[in-house]
């Protein structure tokens, strides 16, 4: 009798948990569907009041998120007497919900919304800056941010560095200690490689790469390449945008979103591919998670890792296009019928040092990366001011590329990340290609005819790979304990180190 | 003193009435865009699971429109001390909430739960009875159907007869009396006139309406009319679906689809100027009106008196043609070059009895709408039974429209709104006809010029007087307030058999 007891509530909590867990998922599939819509359909007219109904569902959702049902649940769960009982499913889903719970709640909630409307003002506010080519115009608001962000920190606390607090939103587990050796190896592996590369002075001709593409054709390329590659188009959708994004709807929805340009039938096919990644990693997830908080991948840097080694470790590489060339020739014959295989995969793999990180090279774009974090950590330990980051920046954009900006727009105003307040967001995007190279080893080790693999346009067994070992998988682990159970080992640089330099020496005969 | 005691709830009522009706418009505007996107971008694989998402919202927004708040604002807002004090608009809204309040409340939950489930069982029975074109397979539920919606009567409550309480709820106020003295005038009317057509032998040559035409090319013309004809596209989209509807998300979000069918040019361009007709009836509603329940056309029969006077009165008029034509041969020089203005008139007016609703004709439109009037009063009211049905729908069909069907799919299978429980419905497609020529019946008299309007394609006249007169008010008057408002009059059978007559005896030489 006791011990039925015990076990009636738990089955009930289990029940409840699991009705709660749905209501918030479904209200962020919607929530999904009407972001996207708003970037890729919705007419102008329209766009300022619906963005005030989707605010509506996003108070309600965070209302449920922090609810008192909410901490009840998460407290019966957790208790010591329940925790032994628990499947690994709802412990993860617990995992998720319970730190988000209690980073909402440790903020007190007239802090909150003040920061909310910072935000707010502070986008509005660097769009200014940006106009005016003026970071003084930001820089209030971008001080007040950074005021928030310490202060945030200090509430969710951290053992080591003030900074940790705020990377554990977008990489659970993730922290100075780790991130300070990893990308000190990567930077200066980084810098000497690049530094061999311009002494040299083997860069390949890539004019070709921007005649006129007729954008039409382009459109029906990337639409060719799309299920080839392993995207499944029932289960999703190509569209146009300003800035392209992958939205996931539910697993049975993925939407991809690319940029055409006449004058560059790259931009449009690395695009494709790189959202590509991120979309199938979330139509191989595991169907028992839909409709639950597991239904997504297990953080930033994991989901970057996936769209980085479909772009570049697979979409960058001889094999990739020694399947695709011939056909990308057949579409465009007069661009490209004397441009060989060789000089092509070249020119998509050019290294030059610019000033803007979205359209920098796989080599070059970690120093943008690194730049940024440094900026960041040294600010939330305030041992540097906002009002110096346009000199700061400056110095390091030439320390590390060996160039700089001419004005703010093409130097410290060039992201919208820090006006959202999105800081501790950057590493992700680096550790993305740490994750893609160390994954790109253990796949060579296990599937070692990859590279034929990818000549043969057999895609199918390179993510059914990633499915079985990665994908499927969402949420349910850490990302730390993912690539643990993936690779073997904890992140490390020396596989995107390695991965470098092989490649470069090859193309750039170093 | 005791003045500010009474007035101090009101204001609080007042506040927090704005602020549910706010957040239940929001959650109506987020639904519309995912039913919209379900139907024109979803890809098949996401929708099932998407589906239950967006029943979550419904459930919440059903929870809020009959909640105890919702229940003590309007107890408040309809108490005989504070009426006085209400300003126009909120009346209106409030008769709004009420209505659906007190509708839903009346229903047991238990009883409505039952319902809600039979229906979803009762479209997938017609679907599968439509695949086997056997009526007998989706009898057993219109059975249950009609027997819930007989009880429903009941609870609702009726004056004369219990189809009354089934017709408020797509056009408040109207009932059998008022409809059968309307409906047996044009049905008297229309199948006189369709004899006399139908004798006289001077059918219109058509054929040359059903070559192939490029359907890139019908996109093109579809989009060039369309702000033309007054539809602001920053302020709406034009997209393709197999069955064309209009989806408004907000006042500045107006979705318009059609269905382009390769030899049929004049399907896509009138289901286009038919839902844009609908359309611009959302876009012009006062914007003091946008999140709120006003934010809607004033019932169903209003709402298609707008997409049929623009789809028929003006948009099947030899004026408009005069106008359009040259353009469309231009599109189409092929096809056309050796049609004139007046063939090319003569056929789009082409009346022909035929077996399917929605492929009929203007004039003999009504005739399949008063059939299935018929039978939906005669169910409900006890006098017929659903097995007969098939029996009962082909006799009618002889008898008006001189065509039998040979199948139950091209008889009483066809329309799905049975299913879905939508009795009372099918009313709303004659109301609009019979609205829309009362209402053109008064433009011509107050613009005196309207043929010449249309003639010179000065559509903003046209559409300033109908925002003016009828589109701003949205939900504020009822139909027949609005009718009468606009006219001068209750509805009048008579302005629609005038015009049919006249219509038909110039291109039929009767």
């Amino acid at each position: 009798m006791e011990q039925k007891k015990v076990k009636q509530p738990l089955e009930k909590t289990l029940e409840q948990f699991k009705a709660l867990d749905e209501k918030i998922t479904h209200y962020y599939s919607v929530i999904g569907l009407a972001d996207w819509d708003q970037k890729v359909m919705a007419p102008k007219k329209g766009r300022r009041v619906f963005a005030r109904a989707v605010g509506t569902l996003r108070t309600e959702v965070f209302k449920l998120s922090v609810s008192p049902e909410m901490g009840e649940l998460l407290a019966v769960l957790s208790s010591p007497e329940y925790v032994e009982e628990l499947d690994q499913i709802t412990i993860a889903k617990a995992r998720e919900y319970k730190s988000y719970y209690e980073k909402a709640k440790s903020i007190p909630a007239d802090l909150y919304q003040e920061y909310s409307m910072l935000t707010g003002q502070a986008n509005d506010a660097w769009e200014d800056a940006r106009e005016a080519n003026d970071f003084a115009k930001f820089q209030p608001y971008l001080e007040k941010i950074v005021d928030y962000k310490r202060k945030f920190a200090e509430i969710y606390g951290y053992e080591d560095h003030p900074y940790d607090a705020l990377l554990d939103e977008f990489e659970p587990g993730l922290t100075v200690k780790i991130l300070d050796p990893l990308f000190a190896k990567l930077r200066k592996t980084s810098v000497d490689l690049l530094n061999r590369i311009q002494k040299n002075g083997k860069r390949p001709n890539d004019h070709f790469l921007s005649q006129p593409f007729s954008v039409a054709k382009q459109k029906e390329f990337n639409r060719y390449i799309l299920p080839i590659i392993g995207f499944d188009m029932m289960a999703g959708r190509l569209d146009e945008t300003i800035h392209p994004f992958e939205q996931t709807i539910n697993i049975g929805d993925v939407r991809l979103t690319t940029k055409y340009i006449e004058d560059n039938v790259c931009s449009a096919i690395f695009s494709t591919i790189h959202e590509a990644g991120h979309g199938m990693y979330e139509q191989h997830i595991n169907p028992d998670f839909e409709e639950s908080v597991l239904q997504s991948g297990a953080s930033f840097g994991i989901h970057e890792s996936q769209s980085r080694f479909l772009e570049n470790m697979v979409g960058r590489s001889k094999e990739f296009w020694s399947y695709f060339y011939p056909t990308l020739q057949k579409f465009f014959p007069e661009q490209l019928e004397n441009v060989s295989l060789d000089e092509f995969y070249r020119a998509v793999n050019t290294v030059e040092p610019s000033l803007i990180r979205i359209e920098a090279d796989e080599l070059t774009y970690n120093l943008h990366i690194m730049l940024r974090y440094e900026i960041e950590k040294a600010l939330i330990a305030g041992e540097i001011e906002v009002k110096d980051l346009p000199i700061i920046w400056n110095q390091k954009m030439h320390d590390y590329l060996g160039v700089t900006p001419a004005t703010d727009l093409e130097g410290v105003l060039q992201d919208v990340h820090w006006s959202y307040g999105d800081i501790g967001y950057f590493p992700s995007y680096s550790l993305g290609n740490l994750y893609a190279a160390q994954i790109l080893r253990t796949i060579q080790k296990q599937l070692p005819d990859f590279p034929k693999l990818i000549e043969s346009g057999r895609f199918d067994v390179i993510q059914g790979w990633l499915k079985e070992n990665v994908h499927q998988y969402g949420k349910l682990y850490t990302p730390n304990d993912l690539i643990v159970k993936v690779t073997g080992e904890e992140l490390n640089a020396d596989y995107l180190v390695e991965y470098l330099e092989e490649k470069y020496a090859e193309i750039y005969e170093l």
